[in-house]
């Protein structure tokens, strides 16, 4: 590391420290003047007002260099803006979202990360998959499924590591043998939520990633999981709300992820289940677009024309080709009684020589039979659902 | 019965005899003419040829004094067009859908009404709740409980009677000591389903009515029930599909009431059950609202202005008035361990001074509580999901 490098990360560790993302006051006095120049502005207490106000109860707080070792220590990474792995792609359109009023719309100061380094790479194809920490089976095994259904088409499966939905989904990528990546609401080191240890240990292999704005030692609390939920929606091209309460973090995640012009997409489920009451008001609202199945996913999230559902992939039916006295004809007949081409005329209500001609054409589809006593139905396979 | 009244019910009786419904060009034909000159040059063999096209294949069939008289002694009577109770406005969208190529889009010649013949009035205020057959019983308590809960907001239930959730809903909606209106793809005096000529007396008795376009005799057939289903939409201001597979009778039904400019309902359910795959499939091509509750049905089928959802509905939050930062504070805040005011500080990353305003105002509210080791959350009630 080159002494600029480490006065760059030194820089930006410290900004980590000074404010409670998302500080957009402070995002925007970094650009304008650099990580290092801004660094020092706030450390001689020389920011305008707006960039004052986010900082100021950030002032008792440990040094950077500090952090900077423990990550060390951790096997964590600050990535910081100035990378060529910074997934700036994802992360430009914070700034039309802010312009748009969308809360908390302000890119991170930098990301420590465990794991691989390579975010621009592994988010540049993402869908996250959200929801309840409280779900159900049901739920859980569509998360899982999904999560393993996405890497299998390519993408990376984002989540926030947390009980529940997220944690399924992370071990359907894993199971998959994807990349998932996880964005966390406290610092790296806090071993948050306590059950899922060594579920992160398993995210940060191979590609995958475990990342938090947050320094060393910050505990978890609620507002910043709101604000964490910005960046799990940044960082994909889609979210998927699996199953969400009326009032869940996942609906946050969601509203964020539209917000940033990203497709947002639901799960249906029992409306007798509250815990897919989110689900079903997100839909209601016009707010997301229902999704039943992996395929279904991918073709919303995935680059324009990519992953398109090919009509064969829904069910076709033998009769699908047939005109409507030709379908008259067909449903007049029977599987097992056979009739004669009259009593099929007046079943169907198709003129007798119509019929007649009819007919013979089902049976050269393979849809009847002339028996013994008479025409009867035949049935290919099952179209019925 | 004037003689003129008889004349008129043995034309409108024949006619329906001599095609099978529905028999567009025979009943513009029958407008142009009245019931009675139609039926004469039908008789007569003096009709344009799309009609002769549709009456071909009804000329071994019996006359219309027996099936007056068939009926009379079942109890049933033929509703006319030119009867006042005749549901005319609800017929009248047939012909804006006609010309905008809805398939079967001709109202009926004539209706078969055993019960109530008061149907003008029974479907002023109707919602239609359709579905499989082959219903879960998930489907089949969402249908009853929508029958009785829609007979309670002063709505008629239409439904075709069939097993499953037809019957589900006919039943709910009798529980609930409403009408209910049975539309059947056979003659009144078939006793299809055979599992439900009790349920169907039921229906009949009080405000109540089965009806059918159908002569006495006549068979169910698949493609009756297909025209059937336009009957059931028409009846109704919206139609609520509960379960239905992708290739079910209801999601025609639905098609149809999209078509006629009717409210069309869906009601989600797992995405692993493949009875609700038809509804997910009518809400993902925007064919259908997302409806969850009988509230949310009558709101979108009833009277526009009727029905509201009223905010005090959803589930309110004792933290819905708070500001960005009172939420900050208040979330910084812990159920058990308290806090001081400098520690809820940097937990919430708002400023001291602003923590030590707030605080108090979260006391009034009821949401904090100062204690002998500091400060700690309070809550009246749960508002999670």
């Amino acid at each position: 590391m080159t002494p600029g490098e480490l006065s760059l990360l030194l820089a930006r560790a410290y900004l980590l420290r000074v404010a409670e993302p998302p500080a957009p006051a402070l995002t925007r006095f970094v650009v304008e003047h650099g990580a290092e120049r801004a660094a020092e502005a706030v450390r001689g207490g020389r920011v305008p007002g707006d960039v004052a106000k986010e900082v100021a109860a950030r002032n008792d707080l440990r040094l950077a260099e500090q952090d900077l070792q423990t990550g060390h220590a951790m096997g964590a990474r600050l990535l910081v803006p100035e990378h060529e792995q910074w997934p700036r792609q994802r992360f430009a359109d914070f700034e039309h979202a802010a312009q748009n009023g969308v809360q908390n719309a302000a890119p991170p100061l930098a990301l420590w990360v465990r794991g691989s380094p390579r975010l621009a790479e592994s988010t540049a194809s993402a869908v996250s998959v959200v929801g309840s920490r409280a779900a159900s089976g049901y739920g859980e095994q569509l998360a899982a499924e999904f999560g393993h259904g996405l890497v299998g088409r390519g993408f990376t499966v984002v989540s926030g590591a947390a009980y529940g939905i997220d944690g399924a989904a992370h071990r359907g990528a894993l199971a998959g043998g994807g990349t998932t990546v996880a964005v966390l609401a406290c610092g790296l080191d806090v071993g948050y939520p306590a059950g899922h240890t060594s579920l992160l240990r398993a995210v940060e292999s191979g590609d995958g990633a475990v990342l938090s704005e947050y320094p060393p030692g910050t505990p978890p609390a609620r507002h910043r999981f709101l604000v964490r939920n910005r960046l799990i929606a940044a960082l994909s091209a889609g979210t998927v709300v699996v199953e969400a309460g009326r009032r869940s973090g996942a609906r946050n995640t969601a509203g964020i992820a539209g917000g940033l012009g990203r497709v947002v997409m639901a799960v249906p489920g029992p409306v007798t289940s509250a815990l897919s009451a989110g689900c079903h008001e997100l839909l209601r609202d016009g707010e997301a677009l229902l999704v039943t199945s992996t395929a279904e996913i991918a073709e919303a999230a995935g680059p324009m024309g990519d992953h398109l559902i090919s009509p064969g992939d829904r069910p076709s039916r033998d009769t699908d080709g047939l005109g409507e006295e030709e379908l008259r004809v067909f449903e007049a007949l029977d599987l097992r009684k056979g009739a004669a081409a009259d009593e099929v005329s007046v079943r169907s209500g198709v003129e007798l020589a119509s019929v007649r001609a009819i007919l013979p054409v089902l049976e050269f589809a393979g849809l009847a039979a002339r028996g013994e006593y008479g025409w009867t139905r035949r049935r290919r396979r099952s179209g019925r659902s």
